[in-house]
């Protein structure tokens, strides 16, 4: 029998907070009857967000196309969504059932090209385009694709997705961390990232590659044209790929803030030698069709012989579900002005993310007022992520641990918090030592997905409890 | 920029002949405007095979819930897919737009459970099954588990489908390859098994599992429970954990065969001690539902430790997309008799199988008719592999060239013999060295999918190619 000294050492390694302990005892409290508010997850629809309806509207007419035929269909469907379903059973007929080309169906394909010329003013290659099982599936064929040996190592931002550092112990690569600046909007700091792959040099690490979030995750910052700027000449100077991870590009809601990609500013800057890899889902934004697992991967500045072996490894796994496929396409290309759909189209985007720009107000503003918590108002994505202070036991001095053990001290601390939370408000938030965090500091993070009416509760859910678990760790109760 | 010298080696390594140059030739030839019938790949769909009904109608209705109130559904859904999408909701009540629980949604897994019950007449474990993105991603995540270091190897049958091969170059590990008997319905002989760990063990290479496809791609052959009961004592004598793809359970079309899960064995045997993962999928069978990419992945003899990490593996992708979930529960749940949708899913059912039962026929007689092409009639899946003579150029001699050359001598011979094909009748098939075969031996892998009456028409084709080319090769043209 397999045992546990048996199993694979980076699989064991691997740590995704997201759905770690703290989920996993969040489920059993539900399945013991207490009401679980989820905020570990951008998974929109779980907490009452509703699916755009032309988007299953065509959805549903592509899954069974004899309802194209029936008379009572002008009675269900608009015309164009109708229309649409037509459309993509002549372009891709043998329909959802079928395998597709590995990168993907070819009209998709060209869809997201256009998509992006109309996002960014400038051609985007069709032939560069793959699509995946949601961003996730994206980001791991990029990095498998790039690490070669050992001690090849990835840039990362410290906060991260875990997904990033999860995927690098999972391949036996170097996580090469970079700290984002929180007390500069947790923007980029060339200083640092100087510092950072200084260090890994003088461990022995290869840096292949830069990961950047943008908007963040877990820190919903929007990132400035100029700091872009900063990070593709820092790649082009030591020899990096970007993996550019713009999943959350339509949740910006800072004032006068909007959404720069990577692509388009190296398009500006005329770079010809950075490989870039950016990575779209159908998964958030407004949609939130996390369970679609629909997504695409662009890639510029790499050459055909190299991207053949992009289309191997995507061919191994035969290609992304269909339906992600085509939730994909519906995401860029949405009904039109003119359209029958367009106007519900637009109420429901609309109403969505003013629903989550007010949220973001609410949660932050009221986290805020916390005594003891801090936080930035999320300008994008669906997060916020907040600092939070504890005092120490008596006695103890985080300082003079050696850093190893002051990381295990904080993370154990964050950790009791989070599940303490959890027990006590059944509010399920992830622990900031599963992102990762500056020495010295504590954090979690929340989503402000619950509905509106929810968040305000929540948040004075949360102040009791910091009050009383901060008074009774300083009492040394 | 990313130069091809940068390329992770290992996925430089990896092959999948099933969409390997002679695939991506034909569709260069389609875009020219030529016809390409696809037999190289196991996608019914693509070759008209028509979806269940009953399976798109629950889908539809699931992805357009607005559908289940409206008058006008009662005229276009029998009552039981109403029923059922209504129930799928109840079950779900975040529908397929949310992320489900990394393993996937738990009254699928009981379902799976039930199923395997019904199907074996003994218990399995809801808690022992995962949802999966197709086979495919079930096969990778058990490998990942199972691989810990470079020496580690994975007994695997030659021929074999390339998903095996390719994952393993993947994650550079080793390939420890048995032959199937080819004069005996390429069964597992046991003094091969023996005869390959031994090979392996002397070459430091420390074997953990073996892999077994059963009814066997590309081979159509269906496996006799003793069989498997040899495999499974195999496996216990040498601490191996067994890897059960099972994919093609239903298409079992030989006289008096019939399908034994390796689990029904391994019960029967009392085995509690080899770790057996075995695989399903929606691909197969008479859905053929590919493009959605559902299946499921049972273990059994593994402890809660062990499981906790393959439940962690999943998380990091966060869970296999929900459509192919639901089409996994309808593949495991269909209707029953009584149920208004029965006679038509069973009509539909048994059209599909019949109909593959004959192709299977017509092909493999028609092909053994051929001089020089010899091929057991498939017993089951969706393939024949049919074995070719062809003549040797004067003065070589195969048998005394060393190992490695006389590989790539043969793999040059049967691509090329295919490629031909391919250009002059547009039949895409895979050349046998993309599986593995015996030095000395040819073979291509063909489906019989196409419809019945095309069958006909491409054996004369392959027949009239084939006599043609033998003949310019003995000529020397």
């Amino acid at each position: 029998m397999v045992k546990l000294s048996d199993v694979n050492s980076k699989l064991m390694k691997a740590h995704y907070a997201v759905r770690g302990k703290i989920v996993i005892r969040a489920h059993e409290l539900e399945t013991q009857g207490k009401k679980v508010i989820y905020c570990n997850i951008g998974n929109p629809q779980a907490l009452k967000q509703r699916p755009l309806t032309f988007l299953r509207q065509v959805l549903s007419l592509v899954e069974y196309p004899a309802l194209l035929d029936a008379p009572e269909t002008a009675k269900l469907f608009p015309a164009d969504a109708v229309k649409r379903a037509r459309m993509i059973l002549e372009k891709n007929p043998t329909g959802t059932g079928a395998y597709t080309h590995s990168a993907g169906m070819p009209f998709i394909r060209k869809a997201v090209a256009e998509f992006i010329q109309r996002r960014d003013g400038m051609p985007a290659d069709p032939n560069r385009i793959l699509l995946t099982d949601g961003a996730s599936k994206g980001v791991q064929s990029a990095l498998t694709l790039l690490l070669n040996k050992p001690n090849d190592g990835v840039m990362i931002p410290i906060p991260q997705y875990p997904l990033y550092s999860a995927t690098l112990a999972l391949y036996g690569a170097q996580q090469v961390n970079y700290f984002l600046d929180e007390r500069n909007r947790w923007e980029l700091n060339e200083a640092e990232l100087e510092r950072s792959i200084e260090a890994a040099k003088k461990n022995g690490v290869n840096t292949v590659a830069i990961a950047v979030i943008n908007p963040g995750n877990p820190t919903g910052a929007v990132l400035s044209r100029k700091n872009i700027g900063m990070v593709i000449r820092f790649a082009r100077k030591h020899g990096l790929a970007i993996l550019a991870d713009e999943v959350y590009q339509e949740n910006v809601y800072g004032q006068g803030l909007e959404f720069t990609s990577f692509a388009k500013v190296m398009h500006e800057l005329g770079e010809k030698d950075v490989t870039l890899f950016s990575f779209h889902s159908v998964s958030k934004g407004f949609l939130g069709e996390c369970g679609h697992r629909g997504g695409y991967l662009e890639i510029r500045n790499m050459s055909d012989d190299v991207y053949a072996e992009m289309i191997k490894l995507q061919s191994i796994g035969l290609c992304s579900n269909t339906d992600g496929q085509i939730v994909t396409y519906l995401m860029v290309e949405p009904p039109k002005p003119g359209d029958e759909s367009y106007e519900l189209y637009a109420k429901e985007r609309g109403a969505i993310l003013d629903d989550l720009k007010a949220k973001a107000e609410i949660l932050g503003r009221g986290l805020n007022e916390i005594e003891g918590m801090h936080t930035h108002i999320p300008e994008g994505a669906m997060y916020a992520f907040v600092r939070f202070d504890l005092p120490h036991p008596k006695g103890t001095d985080p300082a003079a641990m050696p850093p190893d053990e002051r990381l295990k001290y904080e993370a154990a601390r964050d950790n009791k918090y989070c599940l303490r939370l959890l027990e006590e408000t059944g509010i399920c938030v992830v622990p900031g030592s599963g992102f990762g965090q500056q020495p010295g500091t504590l954090h979690f993070r929340t989503t402000f997905l619950p509905p509106r009416e929810d968040i305000t509760a929540l948040v004075e859910k949360m102040k009791k409890f910091h009050v009383s678990y901060a008074e009774k760790l300083k009492s040394g109760v």
